[in-house]
C-alpha cells in the first residue's frame, strides 16, 4: 500500500563520469536534486575492479558495476529491477554507439552533449531515436535550462521582441593557462580534449560551440540556413581547432554571429547571447544568470529577475525565490527533473529540456562550419 | 561487507517544513545534495493524518511521521535505527524548546535561524548545547556558507585588509506588496511573521536582521560591544517592527552600521556587506554571490571569482568550476555537508558552518537593539 | 548693432582657486562650458605678484588681479565694466565673510560648498542673501546637477515612488593613503583639510557630508527634523573628525541613514543614494551617473538612461545624446549655465541649481550632528 | 607686453555644424574646453544670411560668416588675423575636397570622421596632407581619446597582455525607432544618413563602423590584412546598408570580429571592444568609460579606474580626479587640446590624437568590406 504513495523513483544507470570526472559529479547531483532517480548501475572504468570500487563508493551494489556498456545494457535489460534510464557522459565520439545500444533495449537516454562526434553519427543516432517509439531522449545542453533562458524563449514566442533580426552568441574560455585551469600545463590540459578520435570532428565546436549555437536556436526557434566559418588553431603545436567564428543566416532572414574559443586568455567561461528583434532586444549572460535584460524599442531597459513579477514564466523552472540566486546545478538538474516528468506522460510532445531535434541541428551546424572553413566560402547547413 | 564500503548516511528527522513551506523544501534539497543524509522521520503537522500524508509523499514510512516533536524524540531515541540528527525549521519562538528536547536524547541538531525567539531562550539553549558533550549543533545562517563569504573571512583572518575599521551591512526586503511577493495582499503576507508569540522579540531582526549581523561577525571575527538602534514599524496597522537601523561599536574599536528592513519597496532581497580595514576593503552582495570585490589600498580593484586563481580558499566550498555560477542552494547545502563531516570527527573544534556561539551573539544583538530603541540611547550588547 | 546680437556674457570674478587648486580648475572650465561667462578679475593669492602671475596666465588683465577680496569688491564695483558675478572657491570658514562683501556691492555670488564654516556663519550669510533683493546666489553642491539626479527629483515630485519612507545616502572616500591620493603621505594630505580655523566646524561633514545630506533633501524635497550622530576620528594623531554616521528622521516621517567617511580604505569617492517610497524605489550612484535605477513596486526593475525615452526630464540638463556618457564637469557646468539663465530672468523663483535654502539646511544638519555626537543623544535639527 | 604673457589661442574657423547640428555643438564646446582656441570664422549655411545669423549668435563678426568654404579659405588666408585651424564637420563625402582646400592655404585641419567618403577620396586626401609639410591634421575618432582607451593602448604597447590574438569590437545603434531617437519616424531619421552622395560608400561603416575599426587598430597598433564581410540592409525600403559583420585577419596573425549595426533595436549606442592577448585580455565599453577591465592570465580580474593607482597613464588625459566620472565631451575635447599642443611643437611625430594614417587605414577597411560583401569572399584590405 505504502509503496503506491511512495514517489516512484526511476532507476538510473550511468556510463562514464568515473573518478576524477567533473561532469560525472554534476550528473549525479542533478539526478539526486529532486529525488526522482535512484542510481543503481554504472560503467565507471574499463577495469571491472576500478568500476566496482568507484560504484560502491557512491552506493551501488557490486554486481551492478560493469566494465563496458554492452554488458550493462544486456544484463540490466534482463533484470526485473533493471534500469529505466541511462545517463551517458563519455567523450563525444562514443555518444552515438552507446546510446543506440541502450535504445535497442528500450532504455531511455539522457546524453551529455554534443549529440554525436560528427554529423554521420548524429544522423544515425537521430534515426535510432525516432525509430523506437518506446524510448525518450534528452540532451544536456544545460544552459538552456536556466529559468531566464526559458523566460527569453517565452518572450520571443510571445512576440515581445517582434521578428528576430540579429543574433549574437559567444562562448569563450581559456584552456591554455595552467595557472588558471589547473596545476598542469597547457599540454596536459589539452590532452584528450584535442584527440580527434575521442572528441570527434571539432574540439572547440563539439565542446562548447555546440552549446552556443544550441542556445541561439533554442531561444529563437530558428534554424541556420547558410554559414561561413573560420575555424582555426591556437598554435602549430596543437592538434585540433580551438577557435571558431561563424556568420549564420537563419531561416527567417535573421543574421547571426557565433564566436567560440577555448584559448581566449582572460576570457573565462563567457557564455553570452543577445537577440535583437523588430521590437526590442534580449540579453542573457551565464555569469549573471538570474537576470534577463529586456530592452523594448519603446520604453526603458528592464532587468527581469528570475521568479519576479513580469518574469512569471521563469517561476516554473525555479526552486528558490527571487532575490536568492540560482546557479549551474539548479539549471542542470532541471533537465533531470523534466525528463522524469516527461517519462510519466504518454506523449512525445515537446518538453522544455533540449532534445534530439536540436541535437541534430547542432551536429549539422558543426559539420557545415568545418566544411566552410576548409573551402573559405559560404555553405548550406 | 558491502555495508562497510557503502557511504554512511546519517538518519535525519525533520520538525517543521510541512506542505507549503518554502524553507522545508530548501532543507530537504540541501540534505540530499551530497548524499550524506537519509530523511527517515518527521513532524510535518499537528494533525497526525496530515503529517503522515506529507511524510509519505516524500518517502517516509507512515510509522515515523509524527504529530509532535516530543513523541518523535522519544520514539526515535528508542529505535535502533532511530535518527542521528534532527533538523528544526519551525518558527523562531519554538527553536529552543524543540532543540533542547532532542539534545536531551543525544540527537544532534541542525536548526533554522534565528538561534531563539529571544535572548532568554537563547541563553538556555546555549547552555543546553554546551552541557551535552555528546551532541553537536549547527545554525543555518546560510549566507555565511557562500564560498566567497568564506573567502572574505579568510582574507580578513590573513590580514589582507589590515585591522577592521568600518562595517556596513544591510539586508532589506519588501514583504508588503502582494504583487511582488505573492498573490495575497500585504495583510495576509504579514500574518504569522508579525505575531510576537510565534516570531519572538522582533519581526525584522529575528527574520533577516539576524542574518545581517551574523554575516558581519562571521566574516570579521569581531563582536559588537555597544549599539544604538532605531527599531520601528511600517505603519500603525502593523503589529510588529519592520525596520531596524543600528550603529554598532565592535570590540576592536571598529564602527558599524546595520540596516535591515522588510518594507523597503523595490528593495528586493538585498543582502550586502562591506568591510573596510586599514589596508583595504571587501564587498560581497548575495545577488552576485560568485564574486568578491577586493579593493586594496595599494593597487587596482580586484574582482575575485569563486574557484579562480587568487580565490583558492573558496574552492574548498565549491561544487562547480569557476565560470559557472553557484547559488543559494549550493551555499545552504554546504552546512549540511560540513555538519556531516563534523559529526564524523571526534572534535568540537570549529568548522566553517555557523554555530551556537554566533547564535548567542546574534540573540544578544537583537535584545540590545530592542532595549536601545526603547530607551533611545546607546546600550551595551 | 552687432553688440545686440552678440550673446551677452556675464563678467565673472574669482576668489580662490589659484595655482595647484583642483576646484579652481573645475570652476573655470565650468564657466567656459556654455560660453556664458568671461573671467575678467580675480584673487588668486595673498601675494599680489603671485595673483597677477596666475591671473595673467589664464588671460586676465594685470590690473584686475587682486591680492584680497575687499580690494577686488571695491574696485570692481566702481568700474563700468566691473564684474557681475563672483565665484568663491576658498576654504569653508571664509565663505560667509567673502560672499557678504560682494553681496553688499550688489554682485551676484556663486559659492563653493559648504554654505559656511559653521551654523552661525550660515545664518548670517542666509540673512545677507535674503536682505539684498538685487542679488542672486548659487551653491555648487554639484552632484545635484547630474541629469539623472534631476530625473530622480522629478520622479519623486510626480509621485512615482509614492510617499518617501526610507533614505540611505553615503559619501565615502579615502584620504589617508598617499599611494592612491597622491605621492604625499597621509599627514600632508590631511594638512589644511583638518584645520578647524580653515574648514570650520567639521572636516568630514563640511567637506563631503554636506554633499550627501544635500542630495537627500534636494531629491526628496524633505527636511530633517531630528537626528542622532556618531562623529568620530580616524586615529588619535588626527585633529579633526573623519567619519560620521547619522540617523535622520525627516519631516514627513521618513527614516534616513547618512554615512560619510574620508578614511574608508578602498572606499573611493563613493557617492550613492537610495530613496524608498510607498510605491517603489530609486537608486543613483555617481560612478555610473548616466543611469537611474527605478524599481516600482509593481513590475520589473528599470534602468533609466539619461536622455532616453522615459527619462525625458533629464534631457533638459543634458548636452550629449543618450548612449554617450556625461560626467562630473557636465554636471558642474550646469550650475553655471542655469545661474546665467536665472540672472536673465526677473524672478527669484526656484531654478534647479542648489541655493541658499538648501545651504542653510545643510549647515543646520552639520551643527546638529556635532551636538548630537557630543551628547550621544537624539537632537533637533 | 601683456600680450606675451596672455596665452596664445589659435584662431579657429568652422565649416559645417550649423543650426540644429549636434556634432557642431560638440566641436564648439570641445574647442572652448581648455581655452586654447577662439572661434573667429565659419560657414554655417549655403545661405549667407543664415550663416551670418548663426555665426553672430555664437559671437562671430558678421564679416567672417561665409556661405561657402572656398570663399572662407581665400579670405581668411589673406587676413593678418586669419584662421590658423579649420574644423570640418560636414557630411563624409565632402571631407576630402574641403580639407584639401584649406591645406592648400596652409591652414591646419581638424576633420570629423570618417576620413573621406570613399577610398579614392581618402587616398587623395592622404597625399594632400603628406605633401604639405606646413600643415597638421587631426581626425575626430573621438572614442580613442577616452583616458582608459589610452590606458589600454599603453598596456598593449608595454606587453601586458602579450601578443594580441583575438579582437572583438562592436558598435551598434538603433536609428529606426522614432520613439527612441526622435519624434520623427524612421523614414525621416534615415533621410540624409542613407543618401550615398552625401555619406559616401557605406552608411553604417562610414557613420559608426569606422569608429569601431579605428578603435581596434588604435589600441593594438595592428592593421587588417584580409577580411570577409557581410554588409546588408535592414529592409527593402531602405536605400543604403545598415548592418555589417566582418571577420578581419590582422598583420600579426590575430583574428578579429567587427560588428556594426544601426538597426539593432534596443542596441543603444553600444561601443565595446575586447582584446585578447597571449598573457591576458582587456575590455572597454563606452557606456562605462572610466573603467578598463584587465584580466591577466595569472591572477584576479582587475578593474582599472581612470586616474587611479595602476592606471597612471590615463592621468595624462584626465581633467577630473578618479572617483568622479568623465564623459564624451571630456574625451572629444582631448583631441582639440592635444592638437593645440601639437601645433606648438616643431614635430610631426605622432601624438595621441587620431590622424591621417589611421584615417587611410579605415577607408581601406570600409572599401574592402564593400568589395568582400559583393563577392561573398575573403579579400585583401
Amino acid at each position: 500500500m505504502l509503496q503506491k504513495i511512495k514517489p516512484k523513483k526511476f532507476k538510473l544507470g550511468i556510463v562514464g563520469g568515473g573518478p576524477g570526472s567533473w561532469i560525472g559529479h554534476v550528473h549525479r547531483i542533478s539526478s539526486r536534486y529532486d529525488d526522482k532517480y535512484e542510481i543503481v548501475a554504472g560503467v565507471f572504468s574499463r577495469s571491472v575492479d576500478k568500476s566496482r570500487k568507484f560504484g560502491q563508493s557512491i552506493g551501488l551494489d557490486k554486481s551492478r558495476c560493469y566494465s563496458n556498456y554492452k554488458e550493462m545494457s544486456e544484463k540490466e535489460a534482463k533484470r526485473k529491477d533493471g534500469i529505466n534510464v541511462v545517463a551517458i557522459m563519455t567523450p563525444p565520439s562514443s555518444h552515438q554507439i552507446i546510446a543506440e545500444n541502450f535504445i535497442k533495449k528500450n532504455i531511455h537516454v539522457i546524453s551529455d552533449k554534443p549529440f554525436a562526434g560528427n554529423l554521420e553519427q548524429g544522423k544515425k543516432l537521430y534515426k535510432a531515436i525516432k525509430n523506437n517509439k518506446k524510448i525518450k531522449y534528452a540532451l544536456t545542453h544545460n544552459y538552456s535550462s536556466y529559468p531566464m533562458v526559458r523566460e527569453a524563449k517565452n518572450l520571443v514566442e510571445k512576440g515581445k521582441i517582434g521578428k528576430v533580426e540579429y543574433i549574437n552568441v559567444e562562448y569563450i574560455q581559456d584552456w591554455t593557462d595552467g595557472n588558471k585551469i589547473s596545476k598542469t600545463n597547457s599540454k596536459k590540459v589539452f590532452k584528450w580534449k584535442v584527440d580527434k578520435k575521442i572528441v570527434g570532428v571539432s574540439a572547440v565546436l563539439n565542446e562548447i560551440g555546440s552549446h552556443a549555437y544550441h542556445l541561439a536556436i533554442y531561444i529563437t526557434g530558428l534554424k541556420g540556413e547558410k554559414l561561413i566559418a573560420d575555424v582555426s588553431k591556437y598554435s602549430k603545436d596543437v592538434k585540433m581547432d580551438n577557435n571558431a567564428q561563424v556568420f549564420v543566416n537563419f531561416n527567417n532572414g535573421a543574421k547571426g554571429i557565433v564566436w567560440t574559443c577555448v584559448t581566449a586568455k582572460g576570457g573565462v567561461y563567457g557564455l553570452r547571447i543577445r537577440v535583437y528583434g523588430s521590437k526590442g532586444s534580449l540579453e542573457w549572460v551565464q555569469n549573471d544568470p538570474n537576470y534577463l535584460k529586456f530592452n523594448p524599442s519603446k520604453g526603458a531597459v528592464k532587468f527581469l529577475e528570475r521568479g519576479y513579477t513580469k518574469a512569471n514564466f521563469s517561476k516554473k523552472f525555479s526552486r528558490v525565490k527571487f532575490g536568492h540566486p540560482e546557479g549551474y546545478l539548479d539549471a542542470f538538474a532541471n533537465i533531470y527533473k523534466e525528463f522524469a516528468e516527461y517519462l510519466k506522460t504518454n506523449t512525445k510532445k515537446r518538453f522544455y529540456f533540449p532534445n534530439e531535434e536540436e541535437g541534430l541541428e547542432t551536429a549539422k551546424f558543426i559539420d557545415a562550419c568545418k566544411k566552410s572553413s576548409l573551402k573559405k566560402q559560404w555553405v548550406k547547413i
